[in-house]
């Protein structure tokens, strides 16, 4: 059965207190839209239709780098979720199959759940997904006869014994598209928030003799985001998360609580990761490397074998064959490295190639701009890169060829030459004590005048 | 009625195990004797009394560095808090209003409490401030009658059904100084301790048929600090505090039990702040900005719309007009920048301006210190400073201007001109070779020799 | 008595999911097996020997290196702790004293727990040792009698009733070498894993009429290390009494929890480290330091009053006399830095000596290797170190002198002497202003074209 994806994202989320729309505020690197996108996409939909409404433009933005695929609809007003499921109507003008509508601002609902919820279809042209919740509060509460689910009681209508019960409501829906198109149609705002509700289709498919069905799921995916302090607890779920799958990976993390990964960090087996270590989006790092304290890494693949940092900073396009040793106060991006490189200290290595064994010596820069274009230079394999060797882009260094530390590089240097670009020593006696004693004196002179 | 503030700050703290006076600790980038001052100050005293007693110059210093009217007065020995509030006397001569007693290790009391002890002033000449003890120990005990407070009973004195009492004494007074001052002279040290205890004054006001009144507030107000554990645990409060007034404030904090603030720092709303941040005193971030992980600030202001890290430092005297960028293993330190400016990597930039939209290449050092003064560099506006430029002050470079990347910058450039100041470069071919096989050859001799 | 210490670490640990050994993954720096030797050596043992399996030559090498006089004897199948002791029966030839038998993956056993488990073999020639399970598990039971140890059940074999008992065993032995190895001969391995099982040696002593004796320590000291999970969370245990041992010495940390230590970290008295600051193995700080934010201190000593970071690295042979400070961005190496030395930015300190008082300026860098051997560096007192210099060593520069910044410094600079090394600056007017438009033009061409 095709599969239409709808994810609701058009709210504001006042309470984040942002002018940036809710679903597009990042966990683990990521927006939550692409979260509940993420989840959907692995029922491999053949729509995914995003309803987007306040930043729209943005969220349209984000929606369509995460999948160039996804079609954004406005739903102008927030007048509730079955209004806002009926603006993907169009959209899937004609589609037949199954329809699963989630919310941009629940990122942690699982594939395996949602797979649960079609199988679930089998029997019910309507599947509600609930969760045994441990403070049930305000939920709407799922009034249930054994796989059947006869009503959804919200809060303020419900008795007593109503209230006791702690299956409550998610949201999420998966039903037969056409049906729950034509029933959101019968869905009135005859309530007081004046909000059209798609809690409501259960009450009218029970009308028209339909059945509904219901899955459960752990509580926890079903947290949505509604404060900064919720996306910090969001965060915290899934770093510990990511942390925990890390180390049943076999790899070691010495302080877990330090280490920040992102939604697709992929570290191998026997990496050793020290405290204090942040991975942004795109990371990969092959087994038995060492991430050492207060590195930053971000679209970047590190090699086995290799070790950076500490306070080495990788960023996207940074390619590390094995072996390479990126050491402190190092930048590097868009930038190859080859094995057995080594830039161990205070260095910016940009849109450059570094053959093997090369060793670059601290404080080297690649002068990448010129205020208005980017270049790139390329360095052989076993090169010795002195100390303090700017090299400016566009420029190339043989194999085995050297420069001379503190040299302005802006020449090609062929394999196995030495480049120098230096001024001669000069050393003046006694000059530097005169100088100091003159300081001294003036700095006396300046003290007297004020007192 | 005008108000006295009285602080006691005399003790040493020896459970601290430090040579620094227990009030000066700090906590949220100030000592603690500053928290108790702040939390007076709120109450626009007319004068303020600190009575200092170990490390008494240090502690004065400090006390006038946070009010310059401040009076220090010295208490010799420390015989109890009566005889500490006794001290305060003379400098309060003549002085007919309200005294408030507070002290320097207790860094959490809320002006909101102490404006509630003047509050109840009004049917008592002194009012004592309780609180509910979680754990009563050994505090001295409130015995109450309705808003008055009969005794305050000490916990080796108290009776079971008074031990059982778990409203207790945080030693803090509100009085009319004139009472106060008449009724401690009859306080006596016929104790074990052999100390004068400001708690004796409500069963001498009684004697004299003065009632006493008491406040209570949270115990966490209360909170006193003897250890460096405790000023630990005391810290941790503060940052939580902080970290949740940001979040309410629409700041994103990633993680927010990474990010240190200082006791003053603020941050505007939609500021994001990456994991292991650290804020010290006096800073301000306006809305918008980005704080990237290891950044490290004090004492600066960051516009609008500025990115500032990962691993920036900024000093005090940092000004960072709007959309500024501020990268890597960068130190910005007494410094304007104007907008759209960037230095992004690897570069001191201190004692300076600079103007907007220029870019500073990476490795860029002002060069601010003769070993005796100071001087500025002044570079003008869309200037281009090539990478690994010293800037020898006092120089100014013009709007416009470029300097060819490992120049020694030691005269003024005029505007749109183009500075340079290095050597050519040499290429001399094979030579680098030659030099890796000598040097190989001496590595392989030289591990004969030690065979 | 002679003691013999008996350490197994044969184990694969498998659970790891590791290629390293489970004994050599560090815990606070240092091996898991240093750990256990550790313990065991406070007890002067004649000899120690470890039995070593899976990972054989790195054990092998580990153990040596820790305690070279470490006899490792192989244990080629793992077929239980019995079999594992009987390896070292060998090496221990013609021993008469006392045995203790720990395990390579315990790292917590408190020296104190041992001595009293020796002091309980005056009754007993066997001595076990039990702990209080908070969840017993699947561990064995301690059937006891007075000080005597009657049985140890194995879960399996328990009764419901010797189920109930909490009182567990940790493996942990110490017993007359003699006895043990003759007992060991007799243990068989009729059992479901078909292993031979140490505390056999209970019912093998009983049967021959000897007595067995036990001694409880707390659980904490049992903790075994299973999976990369146990590790982190023995890493935590091992930071939170490093944290408090440190505050109860009178350090303060700002936030301890950012705070991580190695084993044998020494912090001295009034030190005070700010958030986020890493200390690798062999450092001592002396008292009235301060470690700033983003510090990383391996193998280093710290003088008294020197201030070290923000972002400062201290690597191993680093030695900061008095009032050293090294700043941000900077790496210290195998170097001595005298009373008064400054390196305050972006720097890189390796193989070399600096005078008292000398300011090194930003951006200089020792150029300490050639590709092939590594050269000092030595500066003298009072000297002034201009920013960005190259000193190309081996070199020397004297008291009170100078480098112009900018200069790479490839002779010798007497006392008092100024050495320059670097090209007159010129100043082409306009040249900037030219070079940009035409860059400038060439861009918008490029735009143009791609249109």
């Amino acid at each position: 059965m095709p599969i239409a994806l709808i994810i609701l994202a058009a709210g504001q989320g006042s309470r984040m207190n942002s002018d940036l729309p809710k679903v597009l505020h990042p966990l683990g690197g990521a927006p939550l839209l692409a979260h509940a996108m993420d989840a959907g996409a692995a029922l491999m939909p053949e729509k995914t239709v995003v309803v987007a409404g306040h930043g729209f433009e943005d969220v349209a933005k984000a929606a369509r780098a995460h999948d160039p695929e996804a079609i954004v609809v406005r739903q102008e007003s927030q007048l509730g979720t079955a209004h806002a499921v009926a603006q993907a109507r169009q959209a899937l003008e004609g589609f037949e199959g199954d329809a699963v509508v989630l919310y941009g601002d629940t990122p942690f609902i699982r594939p395996e759940t949602l797979e649960a919820m079609l199988a679930a279809k089998a029997g019910h042209p309507l599947v509600f997904l609930g969760f045994e919740a441990a403070e049930p509060k305000r939920y709407g509460r799922f009034i249930t006869e054994g796989d059947s689910l006869q009503r959804i009681v919200e809060y303020k209508d419900a008795t007593e014994a109503e209230r006791a019960i702690t299956l409550c409501n998610s949201g999420v829906l998966a039903a037969d598209a056409q049906v729950m198109f034509r029933l959101i149609e019968k869905v009135g705002n005859d309530n007081a928030a004046e909000e059209y509700y798609l809690t409501d289709l259960v009450a009218l498919a029970r009308a028209e003799g339909l059945g509904c069905g219901y899955v459960t799921c752990d509580e926890a995916e079903t947290l949505g985001i509604n404060t900064r302090a919720e996306l910090a607890a969001a965060e915290a779920l899934l770093q510990a998360a990511k942390r925990t799958e890390a180390q049943e990976n076999g790899v070691t993390l010495v302080a877990p609580e330090t280490v920040f990964f992102a939604h697709d960090t992929y570290l191998g087996r026997d990496t050793v990761v020290e405290p204090n270590v942040v991975f942004g989006p795109g990371v990969t790092v092959e087994s038995g490397a060492q991430i050492r304290a207060f590195s930053h890494l971000e679209g970047c693949h590190v090699s086995r074998g290799s070790v950076v940092g500490p306070y080495a900073r990788l960023r996207p396009g940074a390619e590390l064959a094995e072996d390479v040793r990126i050491g402190n106060f190092v930048e590097v991006k868009n930038a190859r490295l080859d094995e057995g490189a080594k830039v161990n200290h205070l260095s910016y290595i940009g849109d450059a190639a570094i053959g093997a064994h090369t060793n670059v010596g601290a404080g080297t820069i690649t002068c990448n701009y010129d205020g208005v274009f980017k270049h790139r230079t390329e360095i052989g394999a076993r090169a010795f890169i002195g100390s303090n060797t700017m090299l400016v882009a566009p420029v190339k260094v043989g194999d085995e060829a050297m420069t001379a530390s503190g040299s302005v590089i802006t020449s090609d240097v062929e394999a196995g030459a030495l480049a120098v670009a230096r001024a001669k020593q000069a050393v003046k006696p006694g000059l530097a004590r005169r100088m100091f004693e003159k300081l001294k004196a003036a700095k006396a002179r300046k003290a007297k005048e004020q007192e």
